[in-house]
């Protein structure tokens, strides 16, 4: 077994996920079989070939003391002069995703928690699949999916193993996950919807602005990740997410409402809406959930709020922001498997990057 | 990327787990990243180092065929010859276990569901752990524990990723999974212990002499193999599974008893005694589940019988013969990461082992 080359390290991205990435990357000890060797924030970037040299505690100032500004094609070609290279996007953003081709081309791997590339239209995630083949770079994204939690992995392992997946069924937003936890209970009456949504941003669990959430887009991006890695559905959505039946619960209404504060001002007009949708669900002994579903038998991939019996784990055994997906397989039938935890929150998330990067080097 | 060589598979143990590691393993589609160079099983044994050649019609015949006796020091030395190469132990023998040094030390991988190694003396394990870092050669055993569920390379990447792990929770045991989801409920009465333990005899869900899932020894393996990859309890167990602090559940009496069928027919006799453990939880709300605990901040690890709200997940999720490991940890706090599904039987067992093959090739 010849000894492994380190693997050089690009990272995009220094907000929250990013910097407890690189916490997590400075703090593996020796032998580290990573290299830092690149780091861009939104303003400023820093290459050394041989690796930067930093701590913990210098990588944010030596960043922000660089005098060269972000220039992904060119970090493109640097690192495919390296012998292992991995560009990790810790950002959010359509452009940097669009570049993933460039980087995999060159033979360089692409590690990322940003769903932009994989839930987009067909021709980028194309692009991506085949420059992935054409030189053998590889891209892993745990963690666009349920954090930290062992969901898009254990997806492949299921198929690379010759499972047949009849339907996912879960949870995918920690957001929607915390709203109807608390909206909707075994128990009569409760809080009112706007009032839930009110507390759920005010404790930071929602976007700026809710409706970023309530319109079930960040579901649907999940989804379309997942549907795309089971073999009957990878052409099946060619526009990505938005080929996902998806329900959206901002009141249409409100969909011209640009402020977050307005927004939650203003959706207590629509709580009766809402509350009627509850009672029906309790008179049927069921809560509300918003779930993604891919039902690969019917070949339908939606984003919705459905009822489930109040003893479903989908009622019981939620609590909290959880996360929670059921895989029912082939294998794993009539019961599912099954994966439940936080599924946000940049430690969670930087632990599923992390441990993408570790898929490279072991 | 140089593209990876190809990896040469050596499969020992072609019962349940083994032929169907076989069929999941000729079934991968071109271009196929593995080489099945050699099969063993109790009586015969085929190497051919360019490949055996065989499909799923015809590898067993080839076997039995075969002029060749199992021998495995020179399996490793043929396999050491090899640019690439895995032993797979689908055995349950300790006399296997104990060779995965040698293979190891010849640069060989070791991928196995087999647990003795792992769970036997601390000299077996540091021997593994040695060999290993000398050559770079992995051992990967995730199909140990909860057969092909996501629950060992979860373990191993909260670790990897700096994640302080202070508990770890769950029912480890298909077969005591059914046997307590049917003898403790949430409602009042059910059936006698004798006639739920007679019952999953019946069904091939014990070992055929029911005491040899009793007595807890498989639960106890289970918790050395997931102990020992928490940094703070890797010598925790000096005699492996036999240092784990673990109730029996058969009798004492019947403890001499050496056939299956004579067991279950005396086992009513203690049916009294269950019957009061079963009352005292109900008493409190409670139903019992035989669980096994990895306590780390206290340094506990044992398999008792133990009780649990009937609101627990243990009491409302779990159903047929379900594994389920509960993940608490300094990230997934207050709420654990949860893992739960089919932990046995054939199919997801070989897929557990397969999941281990592809990550030593992709």
């Amino acid at each position: 077994m010849p000894p492994k080359p380190t693997l050089s390290v690009a990272i995009v991205g220094v907000g929250l996920v990013g910097s407890e990435l690189i916490s997590q990357l400075l703090a593996i000890q020796a032998p580290n079989p990573f290299r830092l060797v690149s780091l861009t924030s939104s303003r400023y970037t820093l290459f050394a070939a041989d690796g930067l040299g930093v701590n913990a505690g210098s990588w944010a100032s030596a960043l922000s003391a660089s005098s060269a500004t972000p220039n992904l094609p060119v970090l493109a070609e640097q690192l495919a002069k390296l012998e292992a290279a991995v560009l990790v996007d810790n950002t959010s953003s359509q452009d940097v995703a669009e570049l993933y081709p460039e980087f995999l081309k060159r033979g360089v791997h692409v590690v990322t928690p940003n769903k932009k590339a994989f839930s987009a239209n067909q021709q980028l995630y194309d692009a991506i699949l085949r420059a992935s083949r054409e030189t053998g770079a590889r891209w892993l994204n745990e963690s666009t999916v349920g954090a930290g939690l062992p969901v898009v992995q254990t997806l492949k392992d299921l198929v690379a193993t010759g499972d047949k997946v009849k339907k996912i069924e879960g949870v995918f937003s920690g957001t929607m996950s915390y709203i109807f936890n608390n909206f909707s209970t075994a128990n009569p009456g409760g809080p009112a919807f706007s009032s839930v949504v009110r507390v759920a941003r005010e404790k930071g669990y929602t976007e700026p602005h809710p409706a970023d959430d309530l319109n079930g887009a960040d579901v649907a991006r999940k989804l379309a990740i997942l549907a795309r890695s089971i073999p009957s559905l990878q052409n099946a959505l060619p526009e990505g997410y938005t080929s996902v039946q998806t329900r959206s619960l901002v009141p249409q209404a409100l969909g011209s409402v640009s402020s977050g504060a307005e927004f939650v001002d203003r959706l207590p007009e629509f709580d009766v809406e809402f509350e009627k949708l509850r009672e029906e669900a309790r008179a049927e002994g069921s809560v509300l959930r918003f779930v993604g579903v891919v039902d690969v038998e019917n070949g339908i991939v939606k984003a919705d709020l459905e009822k489930y019996p109040t003893t479903h784990p989908f009622a019981t055994s939620l609590g909290g922001s959880d996360n929670i997906v059921m895989f029912h397989t082939e294998r794993y039938s009539p019961r599912p498997l099954i994966v439940q935890g936080a599924g946000a929150g940049a430690a969670v998330t930087a632990m599923g990057v992390m441990s993408d990067l570790l898929k490279l080097v072991l």
